[in-house]
């Protein structure tokens, strides 16, 4: 499985996804699942893959061929982020059903997540999640999220404290919550986790960083939400007499 | 789909379970999903059910009925909660298994899953958590929860908040923020709450309490989080330099 998540806030953007792919539990490795492509000072792009490896592998692959070999159309060409969505839900969708014609074979997923965000320059950042049919929906003010993957574990922290409006620094501590809540109750979602924090309107790629399990500021996070949370829980009210009779 | 969890702690046992369910988005009903079996001052007996209704409701009738006909064995006169949870998961499976045969298909799901706790008097609380198949597992001390229907949003609160030594008083308020979480994240989820808590020892059968969306403690307890929530994420360590760059 996997877990990525994207936002598309007032001040900026964040991406962050896991490492861990598995076939069966004894099956696992770690790849990278997010992909950045830019020209620096003009366009900044994310994208983020869960679901069949060989299909998401397969869809990077192509669109970095397609930028080298500079075909009319690609990522780092198209005039939109919607026409970069378009071009990756597509290429997604023509892959999967083309390896479901040469493996003969209904039963098998070969189907892949994307989220793909950024900003070209004069335009406002976009964030879209792009499904296996290779249709796709748009973050907005009110939604301003979308997970991929393992969503439900990280999902209830995000609910309730991102809003389109949340600080980054805020945001990002929500994040890292919904990721340790997650890995924690989920096996197959793992450390190490990249992370990128994308500044609204600076048209240049971030370096990001690549957090590990025993990572200083993760752990610190760990350790204030676990002690928080049974704290905060201690100091709400107790329960009235018809709770416990 | 429906959300069901029991914990069996040190002071006693919490049992809470919504009452939604629905076969597709516009048939949605209410329906009691815990029932319970006592014979005060000697043994008192909680199943909370998922999955299939149709199933559920069978098993429950089934129950009820060899306890009105005295049948040899049934909930009432079993020596142990060991028998009374295979008496149940027989039941439920041989139940699913005949619907299965009755309706020609392999298609429908017919399981359901069962949660069954209490206390025999002489005997420790015990509780298990029953399989489609019907076999079925034990609380422990290191894992003194289980849920049951659509778990994952409301897993991570109780990972953290509750263990066997937890009060009653604390893991309530972790139960409540945990169906909060899950009604707020699945629509197929929903008030009211039917609630349960039986302090060890106890013997008799609690009054309990139906616990409606404008609840006053809900109510209180769910503003409480939202904001305890973002203020304590906001309390955390600033990220460092490098998560931002």
């Amino acid at each position: 499985m996997t877990y990525c998540v994207a936002l598309n806030l007032q001040e900026g953007m964040i991406f962050a996804s896991d490492t861990r792919t598995n076939a069966g539990v004894d099956h696992v490795s770690t790849f990278k699942k997010m992909f950045r492509f830019a020209t620096e000072g003009e366009r900044v792009i994310f994208i983020m893959t869960s679901g069949n490896l060989a299909t998401s592998q397969a869809v990077i692959e192509l669109l970095q061929q397609d930028i080298q070999y500079n075909v009319e159309k690609n990522l780092l060409n198209v005039p939109t982020l919607f026409d970069a969505a378009q071009l990756v839900g597509r290429c997604a969708s023509q892959i999967a059903h083309d390896s479901q014609q040469i493996g003969h074979t209904q039963d098998t997923m070969f189907g892949s997540n994307f989220l793909i965000g950024g900003q070209i320059r004069g335009q406002a950042p976009k964030l879209y999640s792009i499904y296996n049919e290779g249709n796709f929906i748009t973050a907005t003010q009110d939604t301003p999220f979308f997970q991929i993957g393992e969503s439900k574990y990280g999902k209830p922290i995000l609910d309730r404290a991102v809003s389109y409006t949340t600080s980054i620094d805020d945001a990002l501590r929500a994040v890292l919550v919904s990721f340790d809540s997650t890995i924690r109750s989920n096996l197959s979602v793992g450390f190490p986790i990249d992370l990128v924090v994308y500044p609204k309107d600076s048209l240049s790629m971030p370096q990001g960083i690549r957090i590990e399990r025993d990572d200083a500021y993760m752990s610190t996070i760990r350790a204030q939400w676990s002690h928080g949370l049974i704290h905060l829980l201690q100091q709400f009210d107790s329960p009235p007499t018809d709770y416990l009779r």
